[in-house]
């Protein structure tokens, strides 16, 4: 029996009906050229037949009923494979809606809680010869970038490489104090910073109400702070249902426009998570007066830090959604990005640390007397940029097409938008409320039309 | 705003995690005999654009999260239609099992009580040109013999016709105080039952306590009584995850079989439930030296009913699990049911209805304090034959091959045994619970081998 640290148990707690704490990664790949219809078939028997379960995949409950009492990880050594591993099928024409449509639906079923948390689908009837892998693990064993890295591990730069195992057997590192240097995880760094100082949960209510009201008392008008952004259809309560789309484009296209419009890569994707909002919101006439936030992990150094060691911390971009040229909203939100980013590196490490924590308040905030949706929105949504592998993956075999991430969300968080990059490609995931986001696709539409306006804006501007 | 009445409202109460307390409904079609692909992609935009919503469908809870104080409902006048329609497919190579692990899961997943509490799916990939529809509603809406009527209203005898619509559009008939003389469902006898003595929850609870103590003082050696049955694998918690197996036969085999054997034909089907029953718990060494028992809804006259009504209960039959030879366990049973029906038909109507008010025990049982799983059971399983259409009905000129009914359980009740005549044929549904009945689908096909078994035993015998 292994205690869970207090604030991976935290997802534990927040997990509700509503708000069920999985995270999610699909990756969609294409069969080998010459494969016919036995080589999903026996990859279905492959993975029925590997009853090796690597950490966290070994990993369950001590006592579900009493997670809040209690909460501890023990190890299964009678893991009913049949249910955490599914095999699964899209109806025709088996297009991206489909498939987006399947994974709203997995994604939006809770987990048993008597069982390892996780679950691992299969998924047939891609069209052009593709098929998917969906993954889904509860937030307390893996958090996205983890969920991202085990499926790396699982593949292979090598396309005549075919030994490679399922996700279960190849497993995760089981999570070790890290070494001086190194570079952690956002939320990783965000944890470590709220437990460093509370260790506790009373502990997390006290800081949560210390830090919320010093946001309340700045009153700096060019940064964009937390709390000022304004009430929209993405800050409400959240319903348990979610809706999932996804949109890729090529890497080097956000590279070209971020070069002719001298800004960042990172700049590029918020101007296109702002463009696709602000014509989203405004179809359904709810488009606010103000300028809508994200926020955005970054990396910085801090001012006092002698040595080579970066942080991993969040700043709140204005999206500037209130501006309606492309361009110029492209360059407001990189303004406010520099602002934020700037004002985070002249932080010495522990306040950085301190200002880190605020960004698990929106779940901290549920816990705590439900609070998530009736406060002011700490910032409209979360939007993270995340590298991925820069080399073509294979399995067994199969090329791995795209990856994408699928995200939690919290009361009072409605619309998470993350990216991930792998081997040339942009490959953005939506993970929305459903109540709160009808239609949501169109938001990944309008997301690829608003790219090919700032194409369009800067090859007339700039040639 | 329409208040539940109490005993509608208990499924509510009762409805965990690990008791999600929804029906099904299974049915298999062909398509007609000139249909191509497009039949079914046609039939999936018909009913995607079919967006009026009878009763029980546009059936809400007022208040989802006070549904334990202020059980209600009311009208949703803005249904999420595509959350409630699903369009999904099997994966190769399209079989029964297939069919049976995707009922599995999604009759395990549970129900959004924000929403209308109703789901259908229309299932394609189906081998031999044929497709399924799966309905899940809340038992607080309806049962699961009205959710069988309910489909077989959507269908019609006329295999040209074209203009059926899909369930929510057509809806079931309002529950209304039955006419004099009709017959009404076992369960909802049963509900009336309890309702006229009790109306209220803690009148429940006491009730419960009498009718607990009645059995146990009774001590009749010939009677299988309510709670002798021995402790079995069906009687402990159950988890929140389902199997679903099926199994079909022509009506004249166990017609034949009944006759030759000089038994009823709910004799016969009690006597292949008990046969593979009694194989697989040897399998897993688990059989009861004592024999397991079945609750059996039936047909009775009343002792004091002048005119001709019949009123419906249950008996608890004997289902002779510690004899070996099948004709020799078939006339045991015969003997048993036999027996407690005519002591059943020599009780007034009073004395009936309380009777089978105890039938709703297990879930009482789970309602006060959650007994169910530690009581010794009050019989083994549910072993239920329910009438269904006796003429071929299409839907749009799909041919319906078979129906099945997906039952709920509770704590102490594992396992539920459904059969439903329709049109010559003889359909059961396993219903079990995952962790307590490992590769359950052996059951079915013990079902069928063991109809096999009295058709060899019986033509040597009597011919």
């Amino acid at each position: 029996m292994t205690p869970i640290k207090p604030l991976d148990a935290a997802w534990l707690y927040v997990d509700t009906r509503e708000t069920p704490m999985q995270v999610g990664c699909l990756a969609i790949f294409s069969l080998p050229p010459k494969a016919g219809p036995q080589f999903l078939k026996k990859l279905v028997e492959k993975f029925r037949a590997t009853r090796d379960f690597a950490y966290p995949f070994n990993l369950r409950l001590t006592a579900p009923r009493f997670r809040f009492l209690l909460p501890a990880w023990e190890e299964d050594r009678q893991i009913d494979l049949e249910y955490h591993f599914r095999h699964s099928a899209l109806p025709l024409p088996g297009g991206e809606r489909e498939l987006g449509v399947l994974i709203s639906r997995l994604h939006s079923n809770a987990m048993d809680f008597n069982r390892p948390l996780w679950e691992c689908h299969l998924i047939e009837g891609l069209e052009d010869r593709r098929f998917a892998l969906y993954m889904k693990m509860h937030h307390s064993l893996v958090d996205g970038i983890g969920g991202m890295r085990m499926l790396a591990r699982m593949l292979s730069p090598d396309p005549t490489s075919r030994d490679q195992r399922p996700p279960w057997a190849v497993g995760a590192r089981a999570r070790k104090p890290r070494p001086e240097g190194e570079v952690a995880t956002p939320l990783q760094t965000a944890i470590d910073g709220v437990r460093t100082q509370l260790k506790t949960v009373p502990g997390v209510a006290r800081a949560f109400g210390d830090i919320f009201k010093e946001a309340l008392r700045q009153e700096d008008k060019d940064w964009a702070l937390p709390f000022t952004g304004p009430r929209s259809a993405f800050n409400g309560k959240v319903s348990g249902q979610r809706r999932f789309a996804t949109q890729h484009y090529s890497l080097d296209r956000v590279k070209k426009i971020a070069k002719a419009a001298n800004v960042t890569v990172n700049d590029v994707f918020l101007e296109i998570c702002a463009a696709s909002m602000r014509r989203y919101l405004d179809e359904i006439k709810a488009l606010p007066d103000k300028p809508l936030t994200a926020g955005v992990p970054v990396s910085v150094r801090p001012a006092d830090d002698q040595g080579a060691g970066n942080a991993i911390s969040f700043i709140i971009a204005n999206l500037n959604t209130h501006i309606a040229d492309p361009l110029q909203r492209l360059h407001a939100i990189h303004d406010s990005a520099q602002r934020a980013k700037h004002h985070l590196q002249q932080l010495p490490k522990a306040d950085i640390d301190n200002y880190t924590a605020l960004f698990m308040a929106p779940f901290m905030a549920q816990l705590l007397s439900g609070l998530g949706g009736h406060l002011r929105p700490m910032f409209n949504l979360t939007v993270s940029n995340v590298p991925g592998p820069d080399r073509v993956l294979y399995f067994n075999g199969a090329k791995m097409e795209q990856m994408y991430p699928v995200s939690l969300l919290a009361h009072g968080q409605a619309l998470n938008i993350t990216a991930v990059s792998y081997a040339g490609q942009f490959n953005v995931g939506f993970t929305g409320c459903r109540d709160a986001l009808p239609s949501m696709q169109r938001l990944s539409v309008y997301a690829g039309e608003a790219l090919a306006d700032l194409e369009r804006q800067l090859g007339g501007d700039g040639e």
